[in-house]
């Protein structure tokens, strides 16, 4: 199944059906098809969300209802919660981009939530809490007022820009293994280490200059060992007795 | 002046004033102000165009109309123009995140322009030969009927995610320098040369590896340098008589 088909945007107590209806079409142009209502109302799919969705209301008729936040995301592995006040969420926040490609990477495994709150006061803190990320859309300082559907096609873009990004990865290979700080500051301590004994490392400055570019480049785990290999490669002949 | 007061949103002939409001809102929760009008009709700021821009009403206040095309892009020293159907303009196109980050690099110098065509019918080839470069949405190959506006919001939030990229760059740093691809061989050549000296590289699998790792980090020239002063001084250490 494609990931993109995992991926369930939540809208939540919307107030315009006009909104659920432009929401239907950002999302299918982008190619998400599954909306889930959070809502007593009956009339969120009128005539208005109809036309606004224009030739995506195939989303609306097959959108499903539930009458809580919690019903809604029951069956999703991933939640990520957006809303315009969420500065204090430091540790769990993404923006889009990270948003689309932390979205796709886990709808390989289950269901991911997409969560949009009311138009005025966006999810509740509770609401919040049960999120395991929340998104964060860095609007004008001056004027943030994103409309709710606008905020689900940049959603839904940064969704189909990381799907497509995976579709141009090498066939069958398997999805990067990463490796965790301790490893890469064992690398980082192993290449001072060797490069000071060779007296090529003199100052403070070529380290952080090396950590920077390893960073940037978000090693992958075989290419950190790859890396490791080699200085121990260097270490070995300077070991062995010369002839 | 900021980059963003140098990029001009211009509409050609849209049809509905909702869209030209709903335009406006998406450009300036961006940080986006300057809207440009190519149209004779008197009702594209009616109160529709009104309703729907929200807090952003100074936006369409200080729109600019224009009687054509070439009018509207006199004074852009850099034009780019969207459209759905431009398969056949390979040498120009692109993606909104490079037409983001290209509007941003440009608008340093001047004026840059970035053209939405009609609703219904887009821009004409007349109008898309007079644009520099040419911007296509990814959007679903089954269904790619992107509103107006929300084409709009989508350009506008990659042209604030090259902003704030730009502003989150060292102050004052000049802009890093790049290898061309003659030294990347050159060091590709080099590694290859001392490890397999070493006795490390003994078959065909790791120099695609490095290569992959290098290319993705988009090596700097001064990074490179140090990455083969550290081959030498592998190298030299290897000369060096044992005591």
């Amino acid at each position: 199944m494609s990931p993109l088909h995992q991926i369930q945007i939540i809208l939540v107590e919307p107030s315009h059906s006009g909104n659920v209806g432009s929401a239907a079409r950002a999302m299918k142009t982008m190619g998400l098809t599954n909306l889930r209502l959070v809502s007593e109302r009956t009339d969120l799919l009128d005539e208005q969300a109809v036309a606004l969705a224009a030739g995506a209301t195939s989303v609306l008729e097959s959108a499903e209802r539930f009458s809580s936040f919690e019903q809604a995301i029951a069956d999703c592995q991933l939640v990520i919660g957006t809303s315009a006040r969420l500065r204090h969420l430091q540790n769990s926040l993404l923006e889009p981009r990270q948003c689309g490609e932390t979205a796709v990477q886990h709808a390989s495994q289950g269901k991911v939530a997409l969560v949009f709150g009311r138009e005025r006061v966006g999810l509740t803190n509770a609401e919040l809490l049960k999120c395991q990320y929340h998104l964060h859309i860095p609007t004008n300082a001056d004027y943030g007022s994103l409309n709710l559907a606008m905020a689900v096609q940049i959603v839904c873009y940064e969704v189909r820009m990381a799907w497509l990004a995976l579709q141009e990865m090498p066939q069958n290979s398997p999805l990067a293994d990463y490796p965790n700080q301790e490893a890469l500051t064992h690398f980082f301590n192993h290449t001072e280490r060797l490069y000071t004994a060779l007296g090529f490392i003199r100052n403070d400055a070529v380290m952080p200059k090396l950590r920077r570019l390893y960073q940037r480049a978000k090693l992958e785990t075989n290419e950190l060992n790859l890396l490791r290999g080699m200085l121990t490669a260097v270490e070995k002949q300077l070991e062995k007795p010369r002839h």
